[in-house]
């Protein structure tokens, strides 16, 4: 068969080790791969490139993705999805792995309804796809957070400060809990809920009364700026609250082995279902199996919010 | 209650993390806490200190166990377990909690069998304990193996070398599996194994021949010596082979989000059975989910090695 | 003699090691050693600490200060500063180093000229002070950025952007400069000059002209808002810019191996000083020798900005 | 003019920036650029690379070499010099930069002497070479020295032992002490001086005395085994003893800021030389400047050891 690869909307730390994973299986079963650049935009405005096992050589161990990626809105229209079915039948390619986050699956649904068989492979570092426990990406991300903070912790410390912190998630607060939870925050705030902000000043007044010098407060970027939070509660607390908003390192740097791992396995099973020529599918953990699920079930879907790490992570931090 | 906590055996980065949440988390319900140093042997020789929030302030992100550990190998004996219980009694504490791997969750059924009301923690960064998918530390581990190899990388690189990298794992070859699929590896030497050097040997040579440059190989300590298995390749292959021995840098340093995080389910899992009178117990993780497990049951069950991630290691580094 | 030692104004990696160094060689000479707590504020609103071997054990590899830091503005009030001698007096202190940076240095040549012996260490990782070439702190920041920056690079090159990093610095762009030099950024706008955005257009585009795919540019925050920046370089050059801002983290973490060598040999200095009875003097890195100068002149000196670098930072980057 | 550059050796992290920095430096000055692969032996056995702006383009922050290295005996034979100079005049070379350590600067010294305009980059992660203050990779190899004792701290802390590290140095200690000195290192054993164990030993017991749980004890390879001094120093105090050694995992990694920077500043300095055709210096840091010094006076000069460094360490470490 005639695999193909592509890469979409924002890159997530374990996109290459996917890669190289999906092109040198590809290759072992005796298929021939491309990667197609620059995401869905690349199937109208780009040519693939034929991988070899030395293509993906060396890029195991980086962030980012090789194949380059972009968000590409016009992939909405009609017209703009009848020319890439035209040049993926014009290139022969006879399948095509997707790898992205919620906007890149239901790009990728819609392609597959149109019969073309496609496999998704969940990257999105804010762990908000249905249908999987995980997301490639997001342990990177959680990591380079709790590595952010723990810098961040020896400046609040010597000026005995309450800092918040911002981090990403539009709509999910999956990252800001599980670094929370991983960090010791006293709160975190996420878009899935209100913010209780004098349920959040009576825990940081309860912090101090035992002889807390600092506190951390994390909160989603969907959910509210830091920099709004930080003078709602010194406000409230009489405290100094510095702010820090962790922008883009969150989604660099080389993967951790936990995001290089399920990036190899979930590649291996893409590989799976494209030569059993199960198209339509998004690879995924599940109660700790690499399985697959359908796509339009991602789609409308609904993920899940880790709210019982949101109480544990309150509570161990009082 | 009066709850008391022990670290045992090996220390794993972690545990500083499940001592927070085990003392945290019992105070919030009401207990009272303690904290026993140096592990089975300060059952007999030392005195439990009374934890308090503040006693596990800021170590959350710190490797190794603020409560001391010993490998203490007279606890087999009946008289000194007897003596244990004694204290045990003499402090009026009701339950204990056991963090550590094999030996100690050995030592802590003994125990358990003994009448007193005992739950599990399983820490080790070999991932080798029966009944759970996963035991504290060992992500830890591995990414600090990974951040190793990638920097022995730079050097192997320039150098046109195979390189051989002993990692832990005396009985088990679950470090070097997943070290092995997160670095891309080429070959994967493991104590569960016989070694197939021609097999090996043929794999290298193929990957010179598509143009590869260096290559790495990852023994378990338990499977051989770096300088043999080095000396072995280099004749075989007539190439310059070096070796490293990654030694104690493996179990240290800040432990990473997943241990972390793992450590306050786990511990929060412990007090819950130790509140329910639920005694003689390991907490785990089974797909996915934390769940419970009778100690003997993880005494003379069998650890499952990741074979089939070996295999796939070695397919991906062709 | 009885010593003292406080840390003032902004935080600095290396502070502790230095506070280690003053401890542990004041004790070996025979003096007795005080920690003041949270800078010059407390001389008037806390007590010192006797401090011990022990007092400063496991903090040379921690960032922030264990003695705590304010920003104290009424130490320019003549009233408060003789409160603070008379403290000095009452506990019966002879000497004191103050660590920090300029606005620190400038309050410790006041208490200097009402004639009590006072010894200044240069400590901010601005690198902004005049009559050392090195003040602690600056190294650990530059590495900071530039692994920020390493990370933010996955994301630039997978995306083909413009991106623009705001690192500290109000009046000063060394840290700015060291860090474009480290990290190869195309252009370096900092405080000490009107920054020429046709300049960097031009540059940028002739980048762009030979193939390259991303770049990066570095403004100090006296220079400018990284978001402003942004968006004239986008509009200039029709390209997508991100900016971040780098915030605290800049300042925190382990500090690197200069930091603490530097702060070792810069608190050795500062005993030398005191027991020789040279008040009124600055430790320093000069010419690559540790030595001093009188606090008057760094107060009243002209600190360097290193403009060559930034030269040569712009012509690598072409 | 067509200038040249080679690393040769053992790799030094910073050899890549200062590749980058020689490239296109000697480019943006209008020469030609050539790369030899694999140090002096690719003079014998290979071709040069033309080099562009491109083929230097993201390596700035990699360890190890793009040029390859190699150590090549034979090149002191007087044929295979001839062998050398000739290649050099058949590919119209005019001057060559060598990037390494004492061995390759003697090389390049003995082609110089037969009137070819060579200039010498020191780069070795020892420090050990005559005539400049600071050669590249030392402070990155101190780094990752320092990074992997502070994780071996937690575990030498949790058992509450000695703990001895074996790092690189064979006629140098200066590794051993920077890094004894930046990680508070008990004792550190070096090449240059005769080990005086008792003095250790009085050492060490004088810590456990005041209460210290641990000690790190740092031995250069050339000095000794970490084994043997762990076996001696255990029987010495009654103490448990582990150790470690370091490895590569030493010269690996992306190079510190500080490396980057002055392999730039050492790279534009050689291509100011050679365009000056000043051929037979080594480029240098001394006293804080950026200078050069004739070769010769490199090969028959003394390197300094930093003995006050070591005398301050075990200082502070009591």
């Amino acid at each position: 068969m005639n695999l193909a690869i592509l890469t979409s909307g924002g890159d997530a730390p374990g996109m290459n080790a996917a890669i190289r994973g999906f092109v040198r299986r590809g290759l072992a079963d005796g298929h021939t791969v491309f990667g197609i650049p620059r995401g869905f935009e690349g199937l109208i405005h780009a040519e693939p490139h034929t991988m070899t096992a030395a293509s993906v050589a060396n890029i195991l161990m980086t962030g980012g993705t090789i194949l380059k990626t972009s968000r590409f809105l016009d992939f909405h229209q009609v017209s703009i999805r009848e020319m890439a079915l035209d040049s993926l039948k014009r290139w022969q390619i006879d399948a095509v792995a997707v790898l992205g986050g919620n906007g890149s699956l239901a790009g990728a649904n819609t392609l597959s309804e149109s019969g073309f068989p496609i496999v998704g492979i969940p990257a999105s570092i804010d762990n908000d796809i249905a249908g999987t426990d995980y997301s490639l990406g997001f342990d990177t991300a959680v990591n380079n957070i709790v590595s952010s903070i723990d810098k961040i912790r020896d400046t609040a410390s010597s000026h005995e400060r309450i800092f918040v912190v911002q981090v990403m998630g539009n709509r999910s607060g999956n990252l800001a809990i599980a670094a929370g939870l991983a960090c010791g925050a006293e709160a975190i705030i996420i878009p899935e809920q209100s913010s209780d902000y004098a349920s959040i000043e009576q825990r940081l007044l309860q912090t101090y009364a035992r002889g807390k010098k600092h506190s951390f407060v994390i909160v989603a970027e969907g959910a509210g700026e830091a920099k709004t939070v930080a003078e709602e509660l010194a406000q409230r607390t009489g405290r100094e609250a510095k702010w820090a908003v962790l922008g883009h390192t969150q989604r660099g740097g080389p993967p951790t082995s936990h995001d290089r791992i399920l990036a190899a396995l979930f590649a291996d099973k893409a590989v799976d279902l494209l030569t059993e020529g199960k198209g339509g599918f998004m690879v995924s953990l599940c109660s700790g199996s690499i399985t697959s699920i359908p796509l339009v079930n991602v789609i409308h879907g609904q993920n899940q919010t880790l709210f019982h790490w949101q109480r544990l992570a309150e509570l161990l931090a009082r």
